[in-house]
């Protein structure tokens, strides 16, 4: 009864919580604690998260649990051998009709600190983006020195840490202005995204009774939209690669004793990396384009009302000519092919006057609606083939290289499905509009990203709808060196995330 | 006077050392000093002998010196500023027409000792080759037990020390047998022949009156005849090389948020080096075969002559198809074009999803007699620009690479023209002649080595004849990680370093 009386009360104050006021109810709150919020997020990415690295990145769970924990949430962890838990946390409401889910992963890339220009552990605070200028600052003291375009950089400032320290500032931002969750919350950390998600399936389907409750996924993570406008995204694009060894003679050769007579695997690499695409960018491989799902008409109206930004981009990433003739928002809507890596011998100073005995090409490939990544690798395999290529699953044996001219040995690697989302239910459209109180009328709709979450689990396994509530801004340099968060962002993150915790 | 009587009674003697003489006269030297050749050999391999490590490269120079006075070889170091020095001697011999040099490197390749089995700087003896299943044995105590199968590993120890230890031990043999030089002898030792012999043209011609009365130039390097026949070989390829990197977006891009929409350097580089060969290995940049300078009748002859090896280097190697069409001896007759190193992000598990900013590729060039090194750089630097390419020298500004849509970044290496002395000259017949005498008469001469020295400084800048005299194993590793000589060819070479200087 108690309890009831408590909801009521709560409901009352929530109540007063409508559209405008939520803005202005967490610029509040950061004018007085900004700077308690930023050192709690240094805090958090000074552990470092590397999926693999399990005494890490157990710390990082420890720590989010104990920090909602702390919010006032009752948090567990979910957990399998081997693997990073999910850190799971439930707020429940009175007389919810809805239960909502935040997705977010706490775990980030693998670093080459080589390739950084701080620790990637240690975030470091800029007067704005590094590449308009920007220079170490030290993190603000007082909350008027923070700016919209200051910038922390750190492993995970962007992905996917910053949706954390939005939720658990807006839990605070709601405790200090008495506001109560209006749907039953359910907090879903994952700890191994950027590692592939492999026991992502297994942790949902252990955990029904958790899970079945969920009404909708929010999945905070990826960038807002190019042209800075924030954005929800009701797709992604499936992902998968394979990586290609080519072999030359059984050893390295000296390029004057056998250059002109020994295969250079190099060049042969670079024959067969050339015939899987034309000039432009299409992707030559027989059947690559066949399994794509056509767009629905609101997504197709949606996709029309998306700002242009090809000039934008083509300027500030500095692109003469982009893959490709159709805009970049309907290019994410094709499977795409990129070479992530190429490597034979040396470059640079370390070159030597040898022919290399092999080269490696690692496949970058994104799926979308429709196509299967083992199928989409088996047309690639199957274009290997037809350049002349014997496929081995091992490393060849000498017999072997004796025997056949061109050898690929082929490594597939895991990968996931496409997914999308109808915008035209209920909850869609709720979710739609309690964003744009806080993200404005032109809130952009998106009918997928361009990058890759397991949203499929969701989508199509469990059968919920899955929409993406992104905050980090699109130039953050995720998965390479000197990721960052702009602070604009951060601060809009906590904004949207109280919204949607307190929509009507 | 004196010395006059003295050259008489020697040269008396030397003409006991005909023909059919010097093997034996060397076989019984071994019999009794092998041991102590083999232990001499171990102290000249510990030195480190990499160009750029001067304080140990002067210790080379400095032993080696003092090796040859004790032999009684008048010794002098030829310097200049921060080079290694020239390790010169002189032999002169009474009445002599003409005056034969030796030109030896006791520098060598960088080394990488993760890659050795042993340490590089300690010679480590074998029971035979390690790619037979040799394994590591004691250096012999008796001369009877050393056998022309066994190996000793050490930098160097085929390339170049070994026509060093050769020379010294050919040096003994004639004094302990009473042989005096026939001709005067000039050693000539260079100390950065690895290193790109920078300052090899000013050594030359800052010491023209040493230098001048040399009528021929032997070249005590590379290895002896893949078919493990002796070979004398009259040409060497030139060597060049450069670097080109091809741009992408301005900073590495999610593959996901624009994979199909930015630029792939890796692939703009795949289609780059693949517009440069055809899928035989021929090359397809306009005029890159047109300069080469045809055989003369004498060459095509020996050329005829040579040991096919084609087959058995196909097994060797596990080459299935080779490049080309022709055999193995006339590819080398061509200018190459390999593919030494390719570099983009990153393969392997640092692969990431990441469409990397650009692509690198290292190209070395083989030259032909004839083919001009910086004229064929002008030809791949045409052809690139042929592809559509904007080439730069510098890493390219952020509005140079909003300009053009192809932009490469051209290093040129240095490098040297290949070279080719007449077979038919009287003193290349008569080297010819007193080769076979220890080599047989099935002695291979080869128009030209795959590999390079630069031999044009002789052949072309001073004018005169200069053959390789080379000893070593083809199979001896050279310039990579387990480095090695076979006893056998060690003890060939001082058969015929002896019968070079002994010879009428």
């Amino acid at each position: 009864m108690r309890s009831k009386i408590l909801a009521l009360v709560l409901a009352s104050l929530s109540f007063a919580a409508h559209s405008q006021d939520i803005k202005k109810l967490v610029d509040d709150y950061l004018n007085l604690n900004g700077v308690q919020v930023l050192n709690r997020y240094r805090a958090l990415l000074a552990i470092p998260n590397v999926a693999s690295d399990l005494p890490n990145i157990t710390k990082n769970a420890d720590y989010i649990k104990s920090r909602f924990e702390a919010a006032g949430v009752e948090m567990k962890l979910l957990t399998l051998p081997d693997t990073p838990p999910i850190v799971y946390g439930y707020i429940p409401a009175e007389g919810a009709t809805k239960t909502i889910a935040f997705y977010v992963h706490y775990d980030g890339q693998p670093v080459d600190k080589s390739q950084w220009s701080n620790d990637p552990w240690q975030a470091t605070y800029y007067s704005e983006a590094m590449f308009n200028g920007g220079e170490v600052i030290d993190f603000p003291r007082v909350a008027q020195d923070i700016k919209p375009d200051h910038r922390i950089y750190a492993r995970s400032a962007s992905d996917d840490k910053a949706p954390i320290i939005s939720l658990l500032t807006a839990l605070d931002v709601m405790k200090v202005n008495g506001l109560a969750a209006t749907s039953n919350i359910v907090f879903f950390f994952e700890g191994e995204e950027e590692a592939g998600s492999a026991k992502l399936r297994q942790y949902l389907q252990e955990n029904r009774s958790l899970i079945d409750p969920i009404d909708v996924w929010l999945f905070c993570d990826g960038p807002t939209h190019q042209s800075r406008k924030p954005q929800l995204v009701f797709g992604v694009r499936g992902v998968t690669g394979m990586e290609v060894t080519v072999y030359g003679a059984s050893r390295p050769l000296h390029s004057g004793h056998y250059g002109n007579w020994a295969p250079v695997p190099g060049q042969m690499l670079a024959q067969l990396v050339a015939s899987m695409k034309d000039a432009e960018g299409n992707v030559l491989i027989e059947g690559f384009y066949d399994d794509v799902e056509p767009l629905k008409r609101s997504e197709k109206k949606a996709l029309g009302a998306v700002p242009a930004i090809d000039e934008q981009l083509k300027q500030e990433l500095a692109v003469a000519d982009p893959e490709g003739t159709e805009p970049y928002s309907e290019r994410l809507l094709l499977p795409s092919l990129t070479i992530r890596g190429l490597s034979s011998g040396n470059t640079g100073a370390l070159a030597r006057n040898v022919v290399p005995a092999t080269a490696t090409v690692s496949i970058g490939l994104r799926l979308v609606k429709g196509v299967d990544p083992e199928k989409q690798k088996d047309l690639v395999e199957a274009h290997i083939k037809k350049q002349g290529y014997h496929i081995v699953r091992e490393v060849p044996d000498i017999e072997t290289r004796r025997q056949y001219p061109k050898i690929a040995l082929i490594t597939r690697g895991g990968g996931y499905p496409a997914a999308r989302t109808s915008m035209d239910t209920p909850i869609a459209k709720s979710i739609i509009n309690r964003a744009k109180t806080v993200a404005g009328e032109d809130l952009v709709l998106l009918p997928t990203l361009g990058g890759s979450l397991p949203l499929y689990l969701f989508t199509d396994m469990l059968d919920k709808p899955a929409i993406i509530v992104p905050i980090a801004n699109y130039d953050n340099n995720q998965h390479a060196a000197d990721e960052n968060i702009r602070i604009g962002n951060l601060w809009y993150g906590i904004k949207l995330m109280t919204a949607l915790m307190t929509m009507e």
